[in-house]
């Protein structure tokens, strides 16, 4: 897999541009700007190349025609995407956001035309802000890159080039089916566990008391600070509906069943095989996708294809 | 803090008992039964006093005075305690079951006019057998012990002893309370597991290659062994149904909030201040039960009282 041979600017430098831009440089030329002056005073004390100056480091990307890495909130990505279309409208642009129809369509909307390949590397921590990155956050991750029936193969490369680069396995999916999966083990889980945490805490502190593993590995990323759950979680709000509405089902299903039977044994019995294939897939060798080359006809469904398999692109 | 000041006999040698046996020995004395000849032997080489032989162990109890812990699953306590009825009847009894209405229910079926004190250690892991034992399980753990207004204060220090000796906390909890709360804590977030993880399963492997930290933890208890977490979930249906509905509630009412307005407020910060206040339980130092002296007036109510308040009872 060669390095990305192109520059990389990086607008955003929180827990996942900051991490990338210290994991990149300085073997990828890459360069970043953040809205606030502590940030970038952070960075830039610690070696890195940073500036609060939106235009001029749009300027620089379109000079040296830099990949444009979107790592704002999903919140504030509309006016950022309105400087990049001002300032460096053919900058091939990527994304680290959570919810990847969301944006797409803000993307189109603010810069129709762009030339876009979306991304979210599956990282994070529940901490925030330049103190939190750490350039190994994204190694051996799993990176997300959508891989749609007309997106252009150099582009995809060169957006896979950066994933790489920085430690990751590259997912290829489609959009919808990112923000499906997305739903199903990260954004309904948050539900899950709050809703653990909230039945748990009770009326006395006598349950909170006797809590052991199981509440607190089963609550931990309800300590996430609610302003950015709810961001990420309302950005998905159509998948999350279906996921939510699943969860409730099989629990009303094994709640009748323990009234009327006294027993769980459906519901423990799913959730048993569910985890261990999730173990398994976790657990065991990463496979490679193969016999594919990017760009050959069918491409994009092929990769798709297999990685509904659980299998990654390696390059 | 007094060692006891009995010798201790252990009835079933698994994860808790054998930990237990392997913490008391040989400080102090304590021997036990278990019904398979290799987890006797196993205790054996390992130097510990282990025998298959049930009603030479309870006469030797009964001899020593020794007080008597059923460590056997819930499912066969009612045969362990018809043995302990014939050959060890006035021996003290108590029990690490992990839920506390049902245990009291078969040794009074079983036993009547038994000397009986309740306990419950809040430790384990997901495995299982003398080969899982380990001596520092207890460490800093909470340990609730039957305290009803009824109970004999000479016979729950006897208890309480134990718990203190593995090294332990004692958490002193009437039955029900106890019962409600390891619903809360321990028997519902095995179900939010086990739907966290059946939703995120889903029909690709997609999901689950694309699954990172928050499925991983939410997760974890969902990997037990379905028949161990059936018969602890089972023992406990009356108040897990509670805790149970109350999921569904919470859950029904964030899916309309969602589809109605767009947003998860209400759940996630429910979800998010219960568990800071887990965390500050949980991280905080541990506050002593103060002022009472057991066997004073009203000592069993003050000692649930302060409990309540997350206090527990050091001696």
């Amino acid at each position: 897999m060669p390095a990305p041979s192109r520059p990389v600017c990086i607008l955003g430098l929180g827990l996942i541009g900051g991490s990338l831009l210290r994991r990149l440089a300085p073997e990828v030329p890459a360069f970043g700007y953040n809205r606030s002056a502590a940030t970038v005073d952070a960075a830039v004390a610690d070696g890195y190349d940073a500036s609060t100056d939106l235009a001029a480091t749009l300027a620089r990307a379109a000079e040296v025609d830099a990949v444009v890495v979107l790592a704002t909130p999903v919140t504030v990505l509309g006016p950022i995407v309105d400087a990049v279309a001002e300032h460096a409208p053919a900058c091939l642009l990527t994304d680290v956001v959570s919810v990847k129809e969301e944006a797409a369509r803000i993307v189109a909307a603010h810069h129709p035309g762009a030339r876009y390949v979306g991304g979210h590397p599956m990282a994070g921590t529940a901490h925030s802000g330049w103190e939190a990155t750490d350039p190994a956050l994204f190694e051996d991750a799993m990176w997300m890159i959508t891989t749609h029936d007309d997106t252009d193969a150099d582009d995809w490369l060169a957006v896979a080039a950066i994933a790489r680069a920085a430690g990751s396995y590259v997912v290829p999916a489609a959009n919808d089916a990112h923000d499906r999966a997305a739903a199903a083990i990260s954004h309904n889980p948050h539900l899950t566990a709050a809703v653990t945490a909230a039945v748990g805490a009770g009326e006395s502190l006598l349950p909170l008391r006797l809590a052991a593993g199981s509440f607190r590995d089963g609550t931990r990323v309800a300590g996430t600070a609610p302003e950015l759950q709810r961001a990420m979680l309302e950005a998905n709000s159509i998948a999350l509906l279906n996921t939510l509405s699943e969860t409730i089902d099989r629990l009303v299903a094994a709640r009748d069943r323990l009234r009327d039977h006294g027993d769980v044994a459906v519901l423990v019995e799913a959730g048993h095989r569910a985890r261990l294939a999730y173990e398994e897939i976790a657990g065991g060798a990463v496979m490679p996708i193969v016999d594919v080359r990017i760009g050959d006809d069918g491409w994009a469904q092929e990769l798709r294809r297999q990685a509904h398999q659980a299998r990654v692109w390696m390059g």
